[in-house]
């Protein structure tokens, strides 16, 4: 019996909560993995250097400083103003999976700056590579090439904040924790949120449309951002940088920006709405008997938290397993389940009025102990509980990528069929021999690990393999592609498709979308000089 | 001393509700206006008919029948199918303020139908409008010359409904109402309301990029709308018709159809996310002493309703008479408020549980009286207030119609500055000498009323006079846009640019914007056959 002890366990612990501000939880740095990680084999675009694109030089080098009000905002190994080390972290994605070659890095300190840099390279032919945080997971703000590299975090001032209307304008270079904990101090919330927080920037976050923890709750940005300002390929500044939460004149250009990845445009700021901070929050997780209950659980929480619902989340025992593995390597051995289960899921609640959302989420808790859904569960008492509770869901890609080489998928189908793709990839694995187990006790598979944003029917799956080989990656892919289309899913739900998953777009795109987005391309970038080699090919 | 009367009123009405599904409120059926009403003197466009443009005939229609299910799905006046009259109400908008001259309605019955059309039309070179309900304000679904009216109106199947996700999925002709009963029914809600909602067709919705009263609450038809089924102009149909929340596969295509007003494609078909219906409604309505007493109870409104505050409108005393004097033509004497004020707001809750939402709005209603702010209130105790309450800000474009020839505005700008516009242009008119008044009893200008939507920003301003002159309309315009791009606002907020207001883009968007749209529009039209003269001209 385990149902009156989650009772006695959040009795005991009282429901003392203060208010979050700013939010003290842990965020994914995106450090450099261990060299067990990805290597670089393959792992990039296969396409050769563009025979039309201009190789950049001295003569270039020395042009493109005429531009920049600092020497220090161009650093390159031409001029022997940087090493190659330097250059590295600009070249390499945090995962160290792919790895560009680009002599060149770019700061503008303005957008006048990043115009006056894209209109030379446009007028010389030169390929560039906008980069924020670089904390993308599909190699899209890293050369392929040599491609200059165009980093915008010297693009980092707040310009206004409108307390009336939530209205918030920044430089795109912006990292999206200063503009949260900027928001926090005012009372706001920034209307997005993910694991990488403490390094990406909200003009990368638009860029590449993320996702993250709390679309279930804010909606995606193609919402909330309001307006952009952007440098087009020929250096044109497109002041779009509305303040209006209401304008229909004409089409909402902006939104094609939002989740272009780069390849249309430089966004130098945005404006965007951002909602009260709730001043309740709460956070619980559960141990569950199958993902059947995981979705019933889904059910009764939409309905007894209703609008104060801000996040659900599931991960399964793979995944909690890896947690633990990552955590214990960290001297943390306490367990947080008295009853461990096959899946887990955390549900978050933001709203206005302590009193009234406690009152609803007992009321859910005290249901699901009668309806025997859930095996166990934890209430965060405090904000460090909040933090550690959450902890759980958010190590997971850290975990893995601690554990080996990682295959990391990012998919969404109906929730329904979610989990089912996890339980096909891992009898595909077991069926070809390489799932490590009773017969196979070597691996090379050693975990495949599935979680996500449940609200959303995002499903990350993590393959874990001892090493990186193309006999792995030919079993599992395209076949975890056509799985997702055989569900009419997104072979990208949130990370995009840079370069990793520029090829595949047709298991989620139909040729007419294909040739119009060909089109788009076209119409912004004739010369195809932004972001090549990536996206749409 | 008016706060303790509003206590004893409320506190007599017991806060007794009932859940409201569906809502039953009135809904403002777009029947014509009286003669009074708008004259087609001048409001239409002025553009002349393109040359290159084939004019329809006999031959035309021959074919067209050749490729519909239905003979009734063509009506013309060219082979006498249709008459003159039975033309006219596809030709005219529902204010009699536009009027075509179409001598052909295609009605398709299906998708395959509607690109069979198309594709004939393109190759011909044949212009097309798309019309929805057509009951929009600015012209944008009535031809301006002999274009054929493609009605979409016999595209009225419901698709699919998943109650797990909340995802419906139905055809461009469903009736907005007819939608949101189907989805009462099982619980949820359409994310989008307007008084319109009994005639206008969800597709004409997205296709214009409808705000409306829960704009606030919902957000905007680009974070909603999943997916759609377009088709282009040239007759290819582009199945877009996503059941994700989350797909990051390339630009998104559907943003460009969102507002685009018909002019790139016909939606034939929409996929959108509804949240569940709340189970808990609540309208109260204030009488208040200032603008800025209403700016003050917004604020508040929002602290202590937090995220069950799904509507917050305002309107002026002006408006108010106007509504007064047409319930009074209709028998309807009882007055609402006891202390009537300079200004109105209507505030509207909905929640997951009424005792919390009661608790919330009892909170607010107390701090309010011992601040003075409002002068007077009413709390609907069941469905009948509820549809009551909504009807004092609902009326108000119909009750101005009836008093005369009503000049529409619908403009954004920060809600600070909202109210402003209305005191300028009432200013103007006075120095012109037009405003009705002591020292002018016989007008020609009866009423300047101003109200809208406070949570977006969003201003509705009609002037209502005897009759429309050109000496009346030069005194307003351009002066209105100008005052509106002084504040840097939108001309436009809700009801787009159609015929009437594509002349004036420039005071909204600057050069480079509007050079991409038009780019965009030559990009899938370059023949300029759909809805031309409108919009990007």
């Amino acid at each position: 019996m385990t149902a009156p002890r989650i009772i006695s366990r959040i009795a005991a612990r009282a429901l003392r909560r203060s208010p979050l501000h700013p939010l003290p939880r842990s965020t994914l740095a995106p450090t450099k993995l261990s060299p067990t990680g990805y290597t670089s084999v393959r792992l990039g675009s296969t396409l050769p250097p563009r025979a039309d694109f201009t190789k950049p030089t001295e003569e270039h080098i020395k042009e493109l400083r005429t531009l920049l009000s600092s020497n220090a905002s161009l650093i390159s190994t031409i001029d022997g103003s940087a090493t190659p080390d330097e250059l590295q972290a600009f070249n390499d994605d945090w995962m160290n999976k792919y790895h560009g070659k680009s002599p060149i890095v770019v700061k503008p300190k303005t957008t006048e700056e990043v115009s006056k840099v894209m209109k030379y390279c446009y007028d010389k032919g030169l390929a560039v590579v906008p980069q924020g945080g670089n904390t993308g997971l599909v190699g899209g703000s890293n050369p392929v090439h040599d491609e200059i590299i165009l980093n915008l975090s010297n693009l980092s001032h707040i310009r206004s904040f409108d307390p009336v209307s939530g209205i918030f304008v920044a430089d795109a270079g912006v990292i999206l924790e200063v503009a949260d904990n900027y928001l926090a101090e005012r009372g706001f919330i920034f209307p997005l949120d993910l694991g990488a927080k403490g390094s990406c920037h909200i003009g990368g976050n638009v860029a590449t449309n993320a996702g993250g923890l709390r679309l279930l709750r804010y909606g995606s940005l193609h919402g909330t951002v309001l307006g952009l300002e952007v440098v087009l390929p020929d250096g044109t500044i497109w002041n779009g940088l509305s303040k209006l939460r209401k304008d229909n004149t004409g089409f909402d250009i902006k939104q094609l920006f939002i989740g272009s990845e780069g390849t249309i445009g430089i966004i130098t700021a945005i404006s965007i709405l951002c909602p009260r901070r709730p001043s309740a929050m709460n956070v619980a997780v559960f141990s569950l008997p199958s993902y059947e209950a995981v979705q019933k659980v889904f059910g009764e929480a939409k309905t007894y938290l209703g609008e104060i619902l801000s996040a659900f989340e599931f991960f399964d025992k793979q995944s909690y397993a890896l947690v633990k593995k990552h955590q214990e390597e960290n001297g943390e051995t306490r367990s947080v389940f008295e009853q461990e289960g096959d899946f887990y899921c955390l549900i978050e609640t933001g709203g206005s009025n302590s009193e009234h959302d406690e009152a609803k989420l007992t009321a859910l808790l005290e249901h699901l102990l009668t309806s025997d859904l859930v095996l166990d569960g934890v209430l965060a008492q405090d904000s460090t509980q909040f933090q550690s509770i959450w902890s759980l869901r958010e190590l997971i890609p850290e975990s893995a990528g601690k554990a080996g080489s990682v295959y990391k998928y990012d998919v969404s189908v109906p929730v329904g069929k979610m989990y089912g793709l996890v339980e096909k990839m891992r009898e595909r694995l077991r069926k070809e021999g390489v799932l490590e187990g009773d017969g196979n006790p070597e691996g090379p598979i050693r975990a495949v690990a599935g979680y996500g944003h449940m609200g959303d029917g995002n499903l990350h799956i993590n393959i874990v393999a001892n090493k990186y080989t193309e006999e792995i990656e030919k079993i599992i892919e395209p076949y975890v592609y056509e799985i997702v289309a055989e569900n009419e899913g997104s072979i990208s739900a949130e990370h995009g498709l840079g370069v990793m998953k520029a090829p595949y777009i047709g298991y989620s795109q139909n040729e007419t979308s294909v040739e119009v987005m060909k089109k788009i391309k076209n119409l912004f970038d004739p010369k195809g000089l932004l972001n090549p080699y990536k996206y749409i090919v």
